[in-house]
């Protein structure tokens, strides 16, 4: 139903795009109506009219429309855990139960008995080790299944929802703008694209062969009668941070992005500034979380708190004002935040 | 106007798939029109009726209708040489220019000065040198401008046309058949994803962002003035052999194949085995080159002479016969080769 609603507002959009009535927002024909009136959203309608207008000299050719989105803290809620992180804890479980021996080391075993307290110190590389060891030596079927099942019933603690509803309501409408404006969408997530790709077609409209990522090798062996599986590894195959997301979404896809999203010093500052150096009109974004009472607020950049999730540098964020970057604070720039506030 | 052409072919194809006649071959509507009657032929269009009349029970839904295609050998000629080492070969004078030194180092010697006969002679891990070294220490956007400005002026020996002429009559109706019947095509080559990525559109109406192949990283950097440019460099990121193939498409894409195409067992022989291992209907066909009249005569399959470029092994054929898998003699199953043929 949700993805028949989104379906219907594309093709609406759709063809208030292609009646040439995308440009200015009015009430009636606003693309994005859960963004504030303001330079943020200016610049972006701006953006889509300049490269889709055969008229501009900014004009840009449908073939060459890539449009390359971050996933956590960019499409959807990324604290106070990224959710692949929780879904990695929740699996300790069937894991132990399959290994035995683990329970008793760690870092299993603060996760199967040392309680909260226990996981929240967790340093990353003991959550890495939980990552690989969770997300390894079963088929790439058994693992799709698994991911499609926890996120039927998993929900978030703070609004007790779905993950999958937790996506951002003005970034479904950038989407859904630039997919009416003959754009290709695609995302470059640093975390897990084998986990994107079992939820991306429905929330995104973005298939998997589309969404690239942190990846651990599947390796081709033979199963059970001889039949030809894929099994994943406990290893990295594709680490997609820093310079390593645009580097692999040139390797993955020979494309190079007209515009590009992200919120994290970590992940999307090379891809932000590398897509903005382009030729003619390039688009480059950064989310801003600064609204702690709507969702959360971190930074280090303008002053919010630093947290072990998500990281928007002051650094990143003085590259973005100096090359023009689009940078949307969701405090100033988010009429609302979620689709499900009505 | 090549590809207006075929874009039409394919309209055309579309129009009668969705009016219900892509099923039994007739004159007037065979999609297949260069393939002569016979259980290839037959197979392949049954597939394609079973696996998208939805009241067939092997129905498989739009979206998981993955058809993979090897590329040399399978839907281009591959011989005397891959077109892209040719390409490399080309290169290597541009290269010596820029590094004076290599002039008297082999392998580049013997390309320089060597003459046909001292390049006949290099090894397969010479060739390799040459190619990692001709295709690196450039941007991505200078290495496209450079394959494209080759590909409109180089020629094939044997028939003294443009290579992207050079494509299999047969596999593009395959090809348009697939796509009017819904499924979403895909290269997965052993040679160079970012070689085939400047024509796959034109020539094949595949995007760049479905080619995978052999790679070399795009490496992040800052060129002149501080711009982020991306450099290829000399190493492996990607190697698309064997297992490699269906491992790195399951890497890159996250998806399985409903139907797997190739002609070599050093590159297709597990994607062919893995496909035809799925559920429901699935189809894995491999193009037997026994036609040395109209094009080459290779194997070693069936006492066909082995050569150094593309491999059918006589096992690769056993398995193919055991498993199901339509096995097209280009002898007998293909009516014409070329389109240029007329």
């Amino acid at each position: 139903m949700e993805l028949h609603r989104r379906e219907f507002a594309a093709l609406v959009l759709g063809a208030a795009a292609s009646a040439g009535i995308a440009g200015p927002a009015s009430a009636q024909t606003d693309p994005l109506p859960s963004w504030n009136e303001g330079p943020a959203k200016e610049a972006i309608l701006k953006f889509v009219r300049a490269t889709t207008d055969s008229s501009s000299p900014d004009f840009v050719p449908p073939e060459e429309r890539i449009a390359e989105f971050d996933q956590d803290g960019t499409l959807w809620v990324e604290h106070p855990l990224y959710t692949q992180i929780v879904y990695c804890l929740d699996r300790v479980g069937a894991l132990v139960k399959e290994k035995p021996e683990l329970k008793t080391k760690q870092p299993f075993k603060a996760v199967v008995s040392g309680g909260p307290e226990a996981v929240a110190k967790l340093s990353m590389r003991d959550i890495f080790e939980i990552v690989l060891a969770t997300q390894s030596g079963i088929t790439v079927e058994e693992y799709r299944a698994d991911v499609r099942q926890w996120l039927a019933t998993a929900k978030h603690p703070r609004w007790n929802k779905p993950y999958i509803e937790l996506v951002y309501q003005p970034m479904l409408e950038v989407l859904a703008l630039l997919r009416a404006n003959g754009f290709t969408n695609f995302i470059a997530t640093g975390g897990g694209a084998s986990f994107v790709r079992e939820y991306s077609t429905r929330v995104y409209d973005i298939p998997p062969e589309r969404v690239s990522g942190f990846a651990q090798p599947a390796k081709f062996g033979l199963g059970p009668g001889g039949k030809p599986i894929l099994s994943y590894e406990p290893k990295v195959a594709i680490n997609n941070l820093e310079a390593g997301k645009i580097e692999n979404f040139w390797l993955q896809f020979g494309r190079r992005p007209t515009t590009a999203w992200g919120n994290s010093s970590s992940d999307d500052q090379q891809i932000l500034e590398y897509t903005k150096a382009g030729s003619g009109a390039r688009l480059s974004a950064a989310v801003l979380h600064d609204d702690a009472e709507r969702e959360y607020a971190y930074g280090p950049a303008q002053g919010l708190p630093n947290t072990a999730v998500g990281t928007f540098s002051q650094e990143m964020y003085d590259m973005g004002v100096k090359q023009g970057w689009v940078i949307a604070s969701m405090k100033k720039d988010w009429k609302r935040i979620f689709a499900f506030e009505g």
